[in-house]
């Protein structure tokens, strides 16, 4: 068997202790499969003295991720410190520069960086592998890079962040309200103390970034996404999407358009039928069109220690079994360039929520805004009647909500229409818009 | 850039034909991808004049695919002839002889003679890839071999027959028979002339042999796999899992168990809301459950000519960047012996449909036998009194069928209990048994 691999891990993390609890248990089934053993040698974390349910007395201790980097005796260098620059980037540079093999879980280091990086990896023949910064424990990666490396791929779509697919389960299932949902998890630890990250969205557009750079063999291109979090959605609307046969979820969504590749982030009515709407909790999926496979979908666990533990290993072994994938999936030199799609944004169906003034005219003038702009719809749906036995009082003054689902129309389309609504002063408040995925 | 890597082709059905258009196509992409060219000089089959679609004639033609693989100057062959012996065994052999990688789709070759032809691999120092092989362009090899590859994994499932997976997605949603079913599916082309092969099981369990190698390290032992097909099931059993909350799939599954690996196929009860339970038609799915990632779900289309040539190349992509994986995972010598679990088979919850005579005191003696065999009863369903406006007519010899759903048990306490009630004539027929599965 060839000399064990040595590993030398920064970020002493959930992650980081779960890698080495990994190793340490399955150490020998990694060797037996691999052809060779992977041994951690050397640690890089602040606190030499904190609890971490590990044994580190027999790793080199090192404060500083960057000497471990550019002066450890190891083979790989696994980066769990996070952050897209800073102490995760100049470790990251560092070990590449000196031919050393890097598994990173850092998705904000890849979305911004990771073009760049590839090329260092490249030009000093070392790998650099990242499994866990996407889709936590699911081999999507992989999947892209090696599995479906044959196929035109004219979508990828997923559930990237654990916190907000919660979110939006509990808000389902228990009618509560958004910010109930999120204090609770935060309480059991689903979602960070501030949890903007998530629940804006960045944390799925830095996830997406990746996955559309693996699809489409384009640079990445992570300011190029529209990004829209999940702070907007009320109970109303995700009891409206269950009327009419949709779930409300988060998805990332990456398009081969004909004027380039669209990247967004935004909520989205899903067919209670399709694979993705039934992808509940903490979970992630992500779903994949290829020309000759077809669709392929994946389901797991998107964060947690050990799942992304599992990652992270996986990668390490692969660097054992001496597989060198390209960074992202081809030479860097032969990724195309991204052209960003035309704003047109999703064409689609859309569910729009209004306030309506219960004014005369008042819904003769929004069918004619839509209409106006070109957009048909396939109903209309004024939610104080959907009770019959409770009887309606006229109140002029008091907004109704009103939902419309509109066929297949452009952004664009949309906006105009609602900006025309909004300055006819027949609705109360900015009206709530959420696209409509046409899924299997 | 190396060399183009040569490929022969032997057998050109759907499959075959697939794999020369999709090289064609993607050529290009697929040599910027793995740094190396792949292309078909040869190609075997028995009628060169039929039309399939694709140019054959810049290919060296080999009648015989096992002169092709003694002879011809290709780096990698592809065996898509099917069978588990004859021209696909002797051809896989005799390319492997001359360290000639192969890639293949073959299952059956697989299930009956993996070990050896692992063995007969690693001597000559050749790859042996059929990510085909199972659930078709589902990328479930590849997950198992590398990307689980640390994980202990305690079970692993799913739907391996598209066949089996639509006859009874079509039965639930359109309530007609079995043969009805088949008869469709035969005429769309989604079963074979003879189904038997599909519809007993047997290539479910085919293809849980290899899983059960891949997931726990063992050798292929396709002789003890329990094997049960759906020809059993009717609309009256789909419609009682529907009302008590199941749908009814094939599954086959490979568990641990504390004497041994446990591998069935058969009908099985999922809960609706497992992820399992929700995919229909031809789809194929499979869910593995290991210690450190958890439950990962793979879920596309386990048949075709793109999907399944999909995984061929990505196999043939696999060789072309270098990627040698052990045939199973890891080098045959250091497969487990596969050790039986004892014969308790499936402990868990069993759905049970009985025809019983209505007659005083039947149901007593039906539920003293279960009782007398230690079995719980979970509930007890009488279908003709399921809607309450249609007045029970009292007929003594017209037998009524009665559900029970136990809870845990063993199999072998059910198949006593079932004698037991047999042979007090209490039932007309021999009961319906399905069992019911644990799942997430």
């Amino acid at each position: 068997m060839a000399d064990a691999l040595k590993v030398g891990i920064a970020g002493l993390g959930t992650v980081g202790a779960a890698v080495v609890q990994l190793l340490s248990k399955h150490g020998g089934q990694i060797a037996t499969k691999t052809g060779r053993a992977v041994t951690v040698t050397a640690v890089s974390a602040r606190d030499r003295t904190r609890d971490r349910g590990i044994d580190v007395s027999a790793f080199e201790w090192f404060t500083d991720p960057v000497e471990m980097a550019r002066t450890a005796d190891v083979d790989i260098f696994v980066e769990l410190i996070g952050g897209d620059n800073g102490p995760a980037e100049e470790s990251v540079r560092a070990a590449l520069a000196r031919g050393i093999h890097v598994v990173t879980a850092n998705k904000a280091l890849l979305a911004r960086h990771g073009v760049e990086l590839a090329v260092l990896a490249e030009a000093n023949d070392a790998c650099l592998n990242y499994e866990a910064a996407v889709a936590g424990g699911i081999p999507i990666v992989k999947t892209l890079r090696e599995s479906m490396a044959s196929n035109d791929i004219s979508r990828i779509y997923g559930i990237l962040n654990g916190t907000c697919n919660y979110i939006l389960t509990r808000m389902e299932a228990e009618g509560i309200s958004f910010q109930d949902c999120l204090s609770d998890a935060q309480r059991l630890g689903y979602a960070e103390a501030d949890p903007t990250f998530d629940i804006e969205g960045n944390d799925t557009a830095h996830k997406l970034a990746i996955l559309t750079s693996l699809a489409f063999g384009t640079e990445i291109s992570s300011d190029d996404i529209y990004v829209e979090g999940i702070t907007s959605i009320t109970t109303a609307d995700i009891q409206a999407a269950d009327e009419l046969g949709f779930r409300i979820k988060l998805l990332g969504v990456a398009q081969r358009t004909d004027t380039g590749i669209e990247q967004r982030v935004h909520p989205t009515m899903v067919p209670k039928s399709s694979a993705i709407a039934r992808i509940d909790g903490v979970l992630n999926a992500v779903a994949v069109d290829g020309d000759f496979v077809g669709e392929i979908v994946l389901v797991g666990p998107g964060a947690g220690g050990n799942a992304t533990a599992s990652s992270v290993v996986a990668d390490l072994a692969d660097i054992a079994r001496g597989d060198e994938t390209p960074v992202l999936g081809m030479p860097a030199a032969e990724l195309n360039s991204y052209q960003r799609a035309r704003m047109r944004l999703h064409e689609g169906g859309y569910y729009i929520r209004l306030s309506v003034f219960d004014r005369p005219g008042a819904f003769a003038e929004i069918a004619r805004c839509m209409g106006d702009a070109g957009i048909s719809l396939e109903s209309i749906v004024q939610k104080r009647h959907a009770n019959k036995d409770v009887p309606v009082k006229f109140d002029a003054d008091l907004p109704q909500p009103v939902i419309l689902i509109t066929y297949e129309t452009t952004e664009v389309a949309i906006k105009e229409a609602l900006d025309v609504i909004m300055s006819k002063g027949v609705v109360s408040e900015q009206p709530q818009m959420i696209r409509i995925e046409k899924l299997n």
